[in-house]
Parts: C-alpha cells; sequence; structure tokens
C-alpha cells in the first residue's frame, strides 16, 4: 500500500511551525511494518490542497491528511476536500452534536468557538471521532484513494491516528511482506567511526539494512528487515542487533525510543543513589532534564544553579582561594562545587559542571567551550576537562549530554545496590 | 515564481528525525517576499527522489533540495538527481579539493570522514560552495526548472541558502507584487477571544491578510500585505499592526522573531535588577531558560532547585510549621521560598514556583496542575495559585512560561530604573 502524508497549514507552509504530525504518521505505522513514502505539506490555501490530493492521489493508495480543520476563516480543509472529490459540504448531524459536546465540556488555557464551521463535513464520508477535541475528522474513498482528514492539533490527531486510521488502513494493507527493525542510541562516536564499526552487518539482498540518524549530539542506528513473515524478519534482525550492540556497547546509552534522560533515570532508580547537582554554565539544564523525567524527586535532592562567585562560596563552599587563584571555571572550582553540593545536600552523588558557554567570555587559555565536569561519590571525586566546539545552546546541550553520559557510565559500573 | 522544498532522508520519512530545514527555507525566502508552495519529503530511496524531482518539476520554477549528500551509502541524492535530469555523475575537481581541504580542517564531535563520493555532481551542474562542511552543493537547470542541492545539516544548509541560493533566487524572480509582514507574540488568551478581538482588521481584498498561528503555549498573530510596492504594502501593513497592537498590548510579549526568553532579558538589562529563582516542580528549567540568554549572568544571581522539604529549609529558610502544615505545595510555601531566595542571595528580586507537575502526587485538593507562583520584589511579595491542565511536560511548560511573562509584567510596570 503506498502511502502519503499531506499537512495543511499557513504557519507550515512559512516555517513559522515545524511539522510533526507526518513524522508521528510514519514512525506510529513503521510500527506496524507500512512505510510511508511522501510527506507533502501546502498552506491554507484552496488551490493548493485541492492540487496535492490530486497529485498525491494519482501516486498513492491511501493520503492521510492533518490540519485545517478548525473554527476559523482560514481552515480549508473540509471545502477544498469536498472540491477535489467532487462532493458537496454539508453538516453532519452527529459532527455538530459533538462540537457542541465538546465545546462546553472542554476547560483549558486555549478555548475554541463553538461553531457550525467544524459540523461540516463532505457528503458521502465517515466521521473519524475526537474525543478529546472539538474538530471530528472523516474518511472517504475518491478514485481508488483512502483519504484521512485529521485536525493538525498533536495530541488530538495522535489519538485518532491510533483508535481509527491505523487500524482501519491495516485491515486493508495487503503485506506481502513482514517488516521488523531495532534500534540503538548512541552519544559519543563520530558518523564515519560508527559506519566502520558496522561494516558487514548489512544484508540488503538479504532484505536487512541499516541506517546511521545523526541528531545532534546522539545518534540512533536502526537495524531493518523484510521478509516474507513476522518469524523469518525476526531471525533476521535479532542476530544482527547483538552484533551491533556487541560492537558499540561502549557508546551505546539505550536501545529504541528511550531517550538518555530515561536511561539515567532508569539506573538511579535500580542503584538506590541520590544525587544532586551544581550548576553553572548550563543553568539549569541538566536538573531541567533529571526533572522531566517523573518520579525523579525518589533520586535527585537538589540543584543549584550558581552563576556568581558569591553563590559558589555561601551554597557550595567554594574556598575563595579558589575562585582567586585558579578561576570559577578550573578544574579545582569543579572539584570544589561537586564535593561541596554532595555534602550539603547529603546525596550520595554530587556532580557540578562550570564552564564558558559563550559567546563572550573566552580566552587563549580557556576559550569558549572549556568546560569542567566533576563528579564526587562515596568513593571518590574526578574531574575532567572537555573543549567543545559549537555555539551557546550546542555548547550547554553537549555539556549536559555529557555529564547525563558519565552518570550513566558511573551508575552501570557501580553494579546493583545492596 | 513558483518554488517548492525537497527534503531527502529515510529518517525524515521514518518519523526518527523532524525536518527543520524547509520551515528555514520557506521562511528566509517568505523574509524576501517570496512564498514557498509545496514541501515534500521522500526517504532514501532512489526512484522515489527521482519521481519526486519529476513530480516538482512540472508545478515548481525551483525546487529547493536537501538531504542526502553525505559520505555514506544511503546518501543518494546526488546519483539521483543525475538521473532524473539525464546526466552523467563526473568526479568535480573543485568539490573534490573542498572535501579534502575541509575533512583536513573540521575538528569537531562527530567528524566526517574523507571521500571521493561527496565529489561525484552530475554534469552541467555549478557548485554552492559550503564554507562550514565537506559536502558542497550544486544547481542546475532542467526543463525550465531550477534545481538547487543542498546537504541537509541545518547549520550547513543555512550559510548556503543565504550566501548562495536565495540571492540566486531573487535575481530571477519577477516580483510584481511586493510583500511585507508584521507579527506579534501573545501570551494568555484562547484563539477565540483573539479571533474577536481581531475582527474587521484584515482586508484580503486589498491584499491585506491576517493569520493566527497557535503553538503551545503561544501564539503568533502575523499581518502580510501586498500591494504593487514595498511603500504601499508598507502603507498597508503599519497602521493594522498598529491596531493589533493595541488590542492585544495586554497579551503581546514581543514582536517578529524575539522570543518570551529575549523579552524578559532585555527587559532586566534596562530595569537593572537582579533575579534569583527558587524552584521545585519546574526543576530548573525557568534557570535554562533565563541562562539561555547571552550575558544573562548581569542579572541572573543564582537557582536553586529544591525538591525535598531538606533542601527547602536549608537552602531558603522554608520555616518547618509551614511544610507540617500548609505543605510544600502551598501558597505559604510558594511566597517563603520567593523570599527566601531573595534574602539569601542578596537579589532585588525573587522568584519561586512550587506545584505537582504529575502523573503522580495530585489530590482532591490539590490536583496534578496545581501551582503555586511567588515573586517578591522591593515593593512586596505577591502569591498566586494556577491550576494547568495537561501532562506533566505540558504543565511544567505552562508554569515556567506564566513566571517569565509575570517576572515580564513586573519589570514593564516598574518603569525603568534610576
Amino acid at each position: 500500500m503506498r502511502i502519503s502524508t499531506l499537512s495543511i497549514g499557513e504557519e507550515l507552509i512559512c516555517g513559522q511551525l515545524t511539522d510533526t504530525n507526518a513524522g508521528t504518521i510514519a514512525s506510529r505505522l513503521l510500527q506496524e511494518g507500512v512505510r510511508v513514502q511522501r510527506h507533502l505539506a501546502v498552506g491554507d490555501n484552496e488551490p493548493d490542497i485541492i492540487g496535492a490530493l490530486a497529485d498525491l492521489g494519482r501516486v498513492s493508495d491511501a493520503i492521510i491528511v492533518t490540519g485545517g480543520l478548525g473554527p476559523t476563516a482560514d481552515d480549508l480543509t473540509s471545502r477544498a476536500a469536498a472540491r477535489a472529490t467532487g462532493r458537496r459540504l454539508v453538516i453532519n448531524e452527529e459532527a455538530r452534536s459533538h462540537v457542541r459536546l465538546m465545546s462546553s465540556k472542554l476547560e483549558n488555557l486555549i478555548l475554541c468557538p463553538l461553531s457550525d464551521k467544524q459540523a461540516m463535513i463532505p457528503t458521502k464520508s465517515a466521521l473519524i471521532s475526537n474525543p478529546t477535541g472539538t474538530a471530528c475528522g472523516f474518511h472517504l474513498m475518491h478514485n481508488g484513494c483512502f483519504m484521512f482528514f485529521m485536525p493538525g492539533v498533536p495530541a488530538e490527531m495522535t489519538v485518532m491516528l491510533h483508535d481509527t486510521v491505523i487500524p482501519f488502513i491495516l485491515e486493508r494493507v495487503v503485506r506481502k511482506r513482514a517488516i521488523r527493525t531495532a534500534s540503538l542510541n548512541l552519544f559519543g562516536p563520530c558518523e564515519a567511526e560508527v559506519d566502520e564499526l558496522l561494516l558487514g552487518i548489512a544484508q540488503p539482498e538479504k532484505g536487512l539494512t541499516l541506517g546511521i540518524c545523526v541528531t545532534f549530539p546522539w545518534m540512533k542506528v536502526t537495524l531493518r528487515a523484510e521478509a516474507d513473515s513476522g518469524d523469518a524478519a525476526n531471525d533476521l534482525v535479532a542476530p544482527a542487533a547483538r552484533t551491533v550492540q556487541e560492537r558499540l556497547n561502549e557508546y551505546c546509552f539505550s536501545s529504541g525510543d528511550i531517550s538518555m534522560d530515561e536511561a539515567v533515570a532508569e539506573l538511579f532508580r535500580e542503584r538506590c543513589l541520590t544525587l544532586s547537582l551544581a550548576e553553572s554554565c548550563t543553568g539549569g539544564l541538566i536538573a531541567k532534564r533529571i526533572t522531566d523525567i517523573p518520579g525523579s524527586s525518589q533520586y535527585f535532592c537538589e540543584g543549584v544553579v550558581t552563576y556568581s562567585n558569591n553563590a559558589k562560596q555561601r551554597l557550595l563552599g567554594v574556598p575563595e582561594e579558589v575562585l582567586n587563584n585558579c578561576g570559577a571555571v578550573s578544574s579545582e572550582c569543579a572539584s570544589a562545587m561537586a564535593k561541596g553540593v554532595r555534602t550539603v545536600s547529603g546525596s550520595d552523588m554530587g556532580l557540578s559542571v562550570t564552564g564558558i558557554a559563550g559567546p563572550e567570555g573566552g580566552s587563549d587559555e580557556k576559550p569558549v567551550g572549556t568546560v569542567f565536569i566533576s563528579l564526587a561519590a562515596p568513593d571518590g571525586c574526578w574531574t575532567k576537562r572537555f573543549q567543545f566546539s559549537g555555539n551557546r545552546d550546542e555548547i550547554r546541550t553537549l555539556t549536559a549530554w555529557t555529564a547525563l553520559d558519565w552518570l550513566r557510565r558511573y551508575l552501570l559500573k557501580r553494579g546493583q545496590a545492596v
């Protein structure tokens, strides 16, 4: 089945908003072994929408459309869908009841107005129910192509995709080939190194392919096996995944959709250790990432963002001599910060970072990107100097990733707590 | 001129990576008054790339292609471009020298390998130089359509777009109509309210249109005027922008591309006041956003992330009775935290947040989403209770936005420091 997505919205086409719906649809379908072939986006412009539906209709068996079903005048998708498929646009009573019910129920920061416009649906369409928002979706068949229309709000779209669109598509897909995938997430190596380490693993002639996707500052290696049956695809992908894991073990922080933050959180929970943070150049970014994870209060005690020297002395007990003789960006200061936050908080571990994120503040000796990270733990205190390159945001991101990866490696080595 | 973008990459089509290049290209071109009509994305698959170039070629005068020019085997764009346009793929000596030079110069976390593959360019193409990476781009003309090919790395693409592609396009665009835009960024109102407040401003018949783009949790109102000359477009957009500003003044935190964080930073610089933060449920997110801005050390003294009650007492001097009688998520605790961090840090202002971000920890009296924000300043201390809805991430994001917006409003009211 050839599937395309079509994202509609002036904000997408103008670059004001990045479309995430096409990616969500593609990745959910790929989990079911169905690959999306094209993502197209057009603005809130009726001829463009009609043209896009016609063009995609010629090369697709199904089009999954998102956006343009809202209550305001610039939402044109229903009308364009009706014109593109030679249907009339009529009030759908079921959709009208839904819009009214949801409008009265929803109580959030951003409320949608009550509007019959959202109940106008092309004739000979079936509704796609939207349990979380006002706009119903609909689907229809035109010239042998299934067309699904959903609102562009990601949270609403995701539920409708899962509840209605994907089951509908899977029922109709004649899957000649089964697809299985496995992926590993890496931090640290360069792409060329990974490429070399993975030589000989892909066997495209047998249906086993391998892709490397670099997303600053980490990368994902994905194995994809296509075979006549699910078992055969599994037999192809599983041993290859083990080989990849062995060769890249040093860099691999997780598999599948598990983020670095979640991997670190999981280790903290397992090891029953607690952590406090003293951040300078990352300004709270590491604490933010640690506390992104629900339940982090189990292992995260406190964080301090000590931008000023005064705060470093007062909150962490960094000696004045260290600040005067070595400076705030120094190995000595980083280690005093890590030990300090560990002591004052009473945590098992203290982690500190101090550095120059730029764009100002660099010197010949300590250029922008110079970062010291220090880890104080029950069995010692270690400090490392790093030289990162990039802009302020990249340097802060690299620093946070490196610190989290260091925590991960330390916790792995510590083994299970008794 | 009808312009399309084409983004190439298996990771894009699989939903592993969100394409930002198409948006960057569209927004840069729109600044020059040129609208992109379609964004298409396909995977690393030669027939799909060839098909996309052919389809877009039929409806476009220019196609701006990104991605698939890397050194690895799955980078197929050059070969597909050659096939799609009936050209041969040959080593380009200038590109080869560039690849070698850049490979020897680049020294970063992720290094690209030396490879002649990146010097293979279709015949009868002109190079697009890439000052920051190894892969040269190229452009060619096929059946009356300009095709530009650039690497997918956003930082490299952006420079090449700016230096070569946009000037090339602008030279050839016969702009019959001038376009001017103005935009305002809002936090707080619902879309329906904004819609109502903006009634009567758009005059599509005169070429003045208005769009509202909601990006959780803020929104952007963009006015766009199209006229025979730049002056005429300005005359259309400028008074409308003033009216929009007047009607939405209460909610408007900035115009154009200025973020909430930058708007707040600018006010801190102007007012010469300093800030310290005490965060509980946001876990460092507000400090992270404040310190995202270069030079924030001028006004940001310190932040503490006090997850535990112990930390709230020890670092901020929150009285034990408050924690015992009112709880850590209470108006009393928030105000003690704000006053505490202001006192211990010696800052002009102290801001605190404490709340329940979920998914666990809610009660009937204080459900998930209950957040207290407190602001301690030279002229008083104010505390407010909020009830946010959404998941953990949304509640934390809304809390940080609300806190930053409160700082902004306070600083605006304070007027200029003496």
